[in-house]
């Protein structure tokens, strides 16, 4: 039998590595001879940057502690592909080193940009004749990757952010004063990280008073409308909001904040969201604020995941090795979800060219009417993806990760 | 047997509750009558709210809940007492509701600030020959009380931003590209906090490469130096920053960026730091950076806390109560340290007057010579501080809570 080689790109998740995991061990139980691991993914093999993982992951313990170390264990990057109509150099020389290391199964753990990656690849391959199959396995803590119920790495996201949020909301409301606390998630096209938000509420949680999402235009006089309507109400105001709102006109609220540079997608790096609202509670309405940027720790909190999560992105890995092995290639791992409660999926798989570079939002009859809040529906949605917990090893006091 | 009340005052803990419990069950268990909790403190006791805390807290697993609850269960103040020379129309009302109430025993969990306001009640007591006790209960996250080896809260936000950092270390390396992660911890003049990050450092995780906290006044030259000097060697650079550092005129960092106003100690709101830093990494050195301001979380983190420091929170409270029916007053609990490993602490206590208004800092002796780390000693002191965890009761998927 053949080899394999793994590579992960994109931002991270708590699970990513879970995938990983997935993939090694049904690989290596499966009798592929050796599995190589891209350090930093495409970027790094094109540099032939590459490792054997069993020089690391010795054994069944090596494995469950990958599977709770966050972060990338291979490193990542954000390389796209050109299309191989523009010039296919870069095209022959992939498929030369894979060749070189006598690869025939290609495992990209990713969000929409890999899976572009996987779908070309797997079409030049098929082009040129290749037998190198290509799998993508679905990551993303935004959960906007189309043809698949959820994605890996949400759910524990989803865990970590309503967990917090909870925490904030006591915090908040610790003085008797009136205040508002703003919490600013990640989320540039979708608001699902902030919709998490919501699974606070609880018999003893209110939750969030108010969310902010991209899939809602941002408009600063409805802004000021609802805050007066909670600050009649009550005195600790809570407010979660995507770091990518915009208004009617496509202006990140942000933008004015925002000296930073686009990313090789072009995609703008986003941040100052709460900062500018904050400003805009304190400057224009007089409220005391304090505002929470969850930051890189909704996508490496590793210290609170969901034991629901972690299993299915260790199962997704899995089933990419056995697509593989049953000659598919150019897909990516999906979940179909059979019922909600009690919470049942099942694990299919779908062509990665119809996954790419296309945004899964919110939708509108899960968005409360008021354009503040999201339905029970969605709530119900994002639950079953948050149970269970799965704590790290505990060494000295502190969480023990595996190192490359 | 007459009655007790019980206050919690400043910022929050993520064991603040704790200590609570601890006083709560050690006063019911001793025979106390009633114990009443004071809504907010000493302002909410002027305002006569206050509860009576066996109506909520019925039975062990509430008291359980409780110590894992973070925030102030009963609401928190920043209320300064009034220099009781200066007119005692507070003092007496005060003296008024608590013999109203039969109250013999008063317990105040709170920082320094809420240490004055126990000396000054007992003083007062004193004077006018009442025979309420007044007893302090050590509290912050910033461990900058005098006279105790620690505080309670500091040990829980300690393993907080230990583990984070840790988290966000594997985060920052993940695209294998030279960037700089700027992390700012709470800490207005004191860098504990920030030096807790250190305990990240392991066989498995290098630690913060830099750490800038308010003990060493922050010089431009000497930074920019220093991450030159880090950039020959590394690419992935994190630098753990206290929200207070001041350059040698005395200037926060953050002041530039800071329009918020002063709380009624005087102190200046914060905030900002870590925004200011990696605008000068950027703007300055051209290098790629990523902000991440620990926020609230690090006061109101319970979902990752020390079995440490909330079981010596718990002790503390119930300390408290022997030394009231003991008929101490005006004296704060204290904890000695006998040794570090294996670590041996005994409770004791001070005069409250003796602590209020003294921040405890860094000794300079544990910081290193190049100014950027804490030696050895300092890490050996704050390790045995988040040994052992308790993990928070979870229900369907979330950190359950006790709400008053």
């Amino acid at each position: 039998m053949a080899n394999a080689i793994i590579g992960q790109s994109g931002g991270p998740t708590a699970v990513i590595n879970s995938s990983l995991a997935g993939i090694f061990k049904t690989a290596r139980d499966g009798g592929i001879k050796k599995i190589y691991g891209m350090k930093n993914g495409l970027a790094g093999l094109l540099r032939e940057e590459y490792i054997e993982v069993d020089w690391y992951i010795k054994n069944e313990f090596d494995i469950e502690l990958l599977k709770r170390t966050p972060s990338s264990w291979l490193g990542s990057c954000r390389y796209k592909l050109p299309d191989f109509e523009e010039g296919s150099s870069v095209y022959e020389r992939i498929f030369k080193i894979l060749n070189k290391l006598d690869i025939k199964y290609f495992f990209y753990i990713g969000g929409n940009d890999s899976m572009d990656s996987v779908a070309k690849l797997a079409r030049y391959g098929e082009n040129i004749g290749s037998d190198i199959r290509f799998i993508g396995v679905p990551k993303t803590i935004d959960n906007d990757l189309d043809k698949t119920d959820h994605t890996p790495g949400f759910g524990s996201a989803a865990k970590y952010i309503a967990s917090v949020v909870k925490e904030i909301i006591l915090d908040n409301m610790v003085y008797g004063a009136e205040s508002v606390a703003v919490i600013e998630t990640m989320g540039r096209n979708a608001g699902w990280l902030a919709a998490a938000s919501a699974l606070s509420k609880s018999e003893e949680c209110a939750g969030p008073d108010l969310l902010c999402i991209p899939e809602v235009p941002f408009d600063y006089d409805e802004f000021y409308n609802k805050i007066e309507e909670l600050r009649k109400k009550k005195k600790s105001i809570v407010v979660v909001v995507s770091e990518g709102i915009k208004t009617a006109d496509g202006k990140y609220l942000c933008e004015a904040n925002n000296m930073r540079s686009r990313d090789v997608f072009g995609h703008a790096s986003l941040g100052g969201t709460a900062l500018y609202l904050t400003d805009f509670l304190r400057t224009q309405m007089g409220i005391k604020t304090r505002e929470n940027i969850l930051g890189s720790l909704q996508r490496s909190a590793s210290h609170i995941v969901s034991r629901t999560d972690i299993t299915e992105a260790f199962m997704a890995g899995g089933y990419a090795v056995h697509m593989a092995l049953d000659d598919e290639t150019g897909r990516m791992v999906t979940f179909n979800r059979l019922s909600d409660d009690p919470y049942r999926i099942e694990v299919a798989s779908h062509a990665a060219s119809e996954v790419a570079n296309i945004e899964k939002k919110i939708p509108g009859e899960w968005i409360t009417k008021d354009k503040g809040f999201v339905t029970q529906e969605c709530i119900s949605y994002i639950k079953p993806l948050i149970q269970g917990e799965l704590f790290p090893f505990m060494v000295d006091g502190m969480p023990l990760h595996i190192y490359l």
